[in-house]
């Protein structure tokens, strides 16, 4: 975030190796480019075109991007160093799609269902869609719906597609990923509960609020023996893990994924819940106002707090159950 | 469409109560610039940013977009007529979920599942969100994914927000709905009977193609009674029936939809399939190469050939069911 004419803008920051020095892509851009000769106004408005304010824009730029990118942390001028920013979601995912890969939290969740575990569950990576225009960054109010009494966090890992594909092999797959980010998947257990009865979704249960982290790590800073995930709720540990114990691998999930589709870059590709890493499995309830804080080893801390729960404006009249004549209706 | 110096170009058109007549939206905005005094290249760029190539993005530009259609509904220049227009999709959509609200079909696919119909189908809407990147238009072909041997279309009506709206009573969402528009949404059986039975998505059996109408269509054009929906396979009537038998409105649908998130300009909600709407219940089965018509009174005519089973590239190899002790794996 950076103060401008127009109020706080979102801007792109980079750093080299995890180093304390972040850069502003875009300042360092525009400088570059004056440096060369070009007009302070024309130089202004390219650095906006290639580092656009949404991570998810900046990646569909394809290689153009990416060199850039690298040109910067090649020879950044000091002016584009930002002191201490105020970091958001790194990532306005393009499209948003959530794994179940960790066993130990399936199998909770179809013990909570009252059902068996399905043999699907070994069988292949099953996931549904969420909404990609519900996402907010750390630091943010996590908003309480007014249809639900219960709301809990899902401590997830984020996969961050880079580069286009489809029909993807596994072994192909992980050139496609830029980065992995932290993600809670925010779910309302009451109503969650309700309507996968129904067979579908989730989707009211889920698609009011989720967040992604303040970082995007890529692969080759990240070791692959798996990485330690931490969920604290005002300051005490309640789910300690590691993002190792995954029935399918990130490869597999990505192309899985990607068959007979097209995955963008900017996608969002979530594991599911790690083991342990979400209230419901631990016997824990989540109150208005309690402060939620996910970790994930290299890539950063993430901190929300949960608000208050909105007044209820309307809920559905049921429908009389007469099996094959229900009343019915068309626009109103 | 039209065709430009850089090839293709989708454009918006408009036209006044069913008239044959359609505008080029762009050009009428350029037209009419240039005769209030504006330079030819300045109009251009004002009318290409006022209605640009997506109608989502046109959409989201509020009063002033809906100004300008009205402005050029009343008074436009003859040269902004196109004669005999390529017709797409209609709709690019922000976000897109998908309801079930017809009870004959929702009946029959709790029945295919081996299923009672639970009760929450009488006591909310429920729905799950699909992936509004994989929209194509009327006269493209419907891809067959790998991982299929059985495709099917869904006969939908779909509706098209027209402005923001969080929290609604039904009785303030239709000022919200835009228009109506044919909507199918293309199903993948096996992959979905599979993925299903572990109680989220669908996912693959969905994500691969979804395809919406010619045209979007106003609700002040349409009557509040029902509108006929057919679907045609080769030519042949395979379903014929009212959008009047939803157990939930219009209204109901997208004022649930709306409690606790922002439903956006742009955003598609599918009504389900209407009742016989779809090849498994009743007993047909689609081959590739099939034409397939989707009817829908005042909202025109879509139609779509199949195509041919894309050939296998990579599927999941199945973890051995150990029930808390399957394999585990990271990045790999």
């Amino acid at each position: 975030m950076v103060h401008g004419p127009e109020g706080r803008e979102k801007r792109i920051l980079v750093r080299r190796d995890r180093s304390a020095q972040w850069l502003d892509l875009r300042t360092a851009l525009r400088l570059g480019s004056v440096a060369r000769g070009a007009a302070a106004e024309r130089a202004t408005v390219l650095a906006a075109a290639l580092a656009p304010c949404s991570t998810s824009l900046a990646l569909q730029g394809g290689a153009d991007f990416h060199d850039a990118v690298a040109a910067v942390l090649a020879d950044a001028p000091e002016a584009a160093v930002v002191t201490d920013p105020e970091l958001t979601n790194a990532l306005d995912p393009t499209s948003y799609r959530d794994f179940m890969v960790f066993e130990r939290h399936f199998s909770f969740g179809y013990e909570w269902q009252n059902k068996p575990v399905p043999d699907v569950m070994y069988e292949l990576p099953v996931s549904y869609a969420g909404d990609p225009l519900s996402f907010i960054g750390p630091g943010e109010t996590i908003p309480w719906p007014s249809y639900s009494e219960r709301l809990d966090y899902e401590l997830e890992l984020g996969i961050v597609i880079g580069k286009a594909g489809t029909n993807l092999r596994p072994e192909q797959a992980l050139d496609h990923v830029l980065a992995l980010t932290i993600f809670n998947d925010v779910s309302a257990r009451d109503i969650q509960g309700r309507e996968m009865a129904g067979g579908l979704g989730p989707s009211k249960g889920k698609h009011f609020a989720c967040v992604t982290g303040p970082l995007v790590t890529s692969l080759d800073e990240l070791p692959g023996s798996g990485l330690a995930m931490t969920a604290r709720v005002n300051g005490e540990v309640w789910c300690a893990t590691t993002s190792a114990e995954m029935v399918w691998s990130v490869a597999e999930i990505v192309a899985w994924a990607s068959q007979g589709e097209v995955l963008r870059p900017g996608a969002l590709l979530g594991s599911g819940t790690c083991n342990g890493g979400s209230t419901i499995e631990i016997g824990r309830r989540l109150e208005p106002g309690d402060e939620i804080e996910l970790e994930i080893e290299h890539l950063g801390v993430m901190r929300n707090t949960l608000g208050t729960p909105a007044g209820r404006t309307w809920w559905p009249s049921a429908r009389e159950r007469r099996d094959g004549s229900a009343e019915t209706h068309f626009l109103t």
